[in-house]
């Protein structure tokens, strides 16, 4: 976390364009005419994809009207076809967890969210199964049990939907959410849905990753932190991590040592979005991470 | 390395059996009786296929006659159905190298094999290209160029053959060769032949992985040593390492970026293997790493 | 965690003597005498203090009477002069975790003791300070709140004495406990306390050492968990981690991003204490790491 | 290494200057004007010390005239007291190399080198032993055996600086060379002369440092890459790695060990060096790294 990001003063523009002579130019001119001081820039350009991605924290030294920037700055940019987002850096993004009966990612993103140091703000918490209710409530958060089988998928997504709507959220993490969604639902919540698969995608996709590794004999699991589109283990990874296993452990071993490395990479991931650092383009992320 | 190994009055026993009872009893009892001091010892007993796997490291406090041991041992081991090795940890075991164009992996082994680190006697360093030769006789090592098409395969691999039983070679690193092998070959170095995949196997078998793992956005690709089998890159894995990719790297990046974990990864397995901390059993290993 | 530890059936085996020929031997014999099949066993030897080391996880064919086992090992070695422990590998140590007001650690603690990862028993958790109080009494654990001044130091411990005897506790946990404590203290705990350091120790003793790294502008800060003796940063160091930082990162934002190293580092210190992984000898430790 | 830095018509310009209002601004307009397009652009405001740093790779558009745009851009940048560096991403930097005994760094760097990992140009390697003569010479590159005592080591590092000098040398590499420097020869190479010491500093400075490990049981050792300043191992830190080490380990062993560690770390360093990412402000780093 950069040491201006917690001010409550900064700000966080996030943009991207088709390349072109004179993008980077746009964004700090129009800062530096506003009287925003930059303290932090990345921009990056994909030689490749000839596409643009630039993020700049800034500090306003004179007053700041966030709606006349938006207004301004898309003026501003449009001749670059430019997307962007903008947002406080102190800002508490809104929130839905979704979860099944494993509670070691939502305890994990519940103690982050407790102490601070995830600027999340936690609307709910959904369920298949009624399981971490008490470990929801303990932090007086709503707990919704939304049960499911594959009959009523489509009626539960549809209260799911419900739940997110009326709740405001913009980011949906599922913390080890051990259902199929349907492409629909994927499709909605396209771009702010984060999934934890406990493996080091596109290796042991689907069911049991972790006894498909033992089979395998792999020295190294790991885990996929990724936003979901419609084949739920194949969307833009966001980040990745890993964990040493060996012949003395059995899958279930790997189950129980495989638990911090999730949770990890799931807090990370929900982080660079939060912060936003993570860009989307054909179906990979460009991260600015720290 | 253990402190001791490195002794040149240590030796090393390695041995499994299916599990039974008596199974460490009948090694330690049988290197205190002959006086063999014990500096190091590991069993692991693989409840799921009911095997045993020992490795002692041990220094004898009076004469040692090794094919006396040898012969002791394997009647009192008889009982048991062990299978059993046994070698001074001061043995350089004879080595081959198999090389094609890129030379990371090579200067890296016989680096490690010019100061002693890496106890291998390397008799040859096999290549169907002629470019690595003035690296491999700065070392005052023999080179072979061998070269090879889809229709000499046979023959080829006949002369590596020769080459092999003619240099007295017990283990054959496969250090980025990049052919495909026969499976009769493979069938006849089975168990002592290592490759190293740049991958993070089972993910991107085959050709180009580093552009597989780019097309699919990772954000940490890895290595794999491995010992070959009849499939190329389906053999039993013996080490896995990774490292840090992003959106920066392309994926000649990544090539670049990979060289340092595949050099780690190879020379580790190497020494493994040599330090006979490695068992096969059943398309997996038992390895007793430190 | 290897495969067999977990069963109720099975037991572990822990001892240490100085270095002689047969120290394996009588404990592999007696074990093998008694119908205890060993699952995983390691010794090492210290060839500089002439010290030897071994742990073996047995499993019991026939039945086992604890205190017999006891009983007889301690005859068998005693020529060895050899000090040992044995327990069930099932069996959850009695622990007291004293904490001060970060509660990242103590949160990570009850977190594995509550879904059975960590198999200790918390008895109760001891605080100067009343802020975590909740958090304990949402885990139905006892709260003892026990301030202290430089004046009440002795008294203070005393009183944690008395909870420490009354609860039966082997293990204490100095999750982030923020106060000296006297050598008298120190002493009574010797070998059972485990404090988590925020450095990578012997580097930044002492106080508030994220803002010493800072000063330094190094690139790695990390965590150490040792043993304490008396004096409080110098004990035994059982584990270490590391984590990257960089210049972005402000002393606040080390505090922050070192918490998960510390959590990490210290439940593996506890997990290799309670499955008498850890050997001490000459302020030094030998671990038998998974 | 970004996509873009390998083209030979891509430039990278670094500057840093006190904090203002304008200071990317006066960066990134001016390459607008002049058609640079900037591929990579990263800046960062360390708000404890009121300094703004910045680093651009730009590819110019249309003609590129390296002297107008460095005195055009000092007209530009004065206002804002910007000290500024500009390169070609392509230029190999004119490289010297101080070794003593130990070849490891040496053969890993010469490796690099001869690969085209490592953008530099040596121009000599300098000992003040003979024994790396033949591994230099096989690279083509002259040796300097340039012998020293403590009563000939002003004599000697005016040898060295000669060397230095005729070579036209920017960047000296200490890659293990074990001879205290006077503070005078540290002035004269302030901020061009990176060594690596195998520790991680400050831990453990001076004299046998894996030896120190060692005595204090640590269950990590690591190397630090470092610009040197009057005290030699004191200077702004580059680069740090680690590698777990347990009680198995001898001193000799972590010699061993760290090998690998060192050489990548000082690789590490001098790479970012060469690409211009380091920024050297207060006696400590901004590293913009990959």
């Amino acid at each position: 976390m950069p040491t201006d990001n917690s001010h409550s003063d900064s700000w966080i523009l996030a943009a991207q364009c088709p390349s072109r002579l004179g993008t980077v130019d746009v964004v700090t001119r129009f800062l530096k005419e506003r009287h925003c001081y930059i303290t932090e820039l990345n921009s990056f350009d994909d030689a490749l994809s000839q596409r643009f991605f630039i993020r700049a924290v800034f500090r306003p030294e004179q007053g700041f009207d966030e709606q006349a920037f938006q207004r301004h700055f898309a003026e501003r940019s449009g001749e670059f076809d430019m997307s962007f987002t903008l947002n406080a850096a102190s800002r508490r993004v809104p929130t839905i967890i979704m979860v099944s009966k494993a509670d070691h990612c939502l305890n994990d993103l519940l103690y982050r969210y407790r102490i601070g140091q995830l600027p999340i703000d936690i609307r709910a918490v959904i369920s298949n199964h009624p399981d971490l209710e008490a470990l929801t409530a303990w932090h007086q958060l709503p707990y919704y049990h939304l049960p499911v089988t594959a009959e009523t998928r489509a009626e539960q997504e549809a209260q799911i939907s419900e739940v997110i709507d009326a709740s405001g959220a913009e980011l949906i993490v599922l913390a080890r959410y051990m259902q199929v969604l349907t492409p629909a639902f994927c499709e909605r919540v396209s771009g702010r849905a984060i999934n934890i698969h406990h493996s080091l995608l596109p290796g042991f996709r689907g069911a049991r990753p972790y006894h498909q590794a033992w089979e395998k004999g792999v020295k190294l699991v790991g885990a996929t932190a990724h936003y979901i589109n419609e084949d739920l283990d194949e969307g833009p990874i966001i980040a990745q991590g890993v964990e040493a296993v060996d012949h003395t452990h059995s899958p279930d071993d790997m189950v129980a040592r495989g638990r911090d490395i999730e949770c990890l990479t799931l807090a990370r991931a929900v982080r660079y979005h939060v912060q936003q650092r993570i860009f989307l383009h054909q179906g990979k992320t460009v991260v600015f991470a720290d």
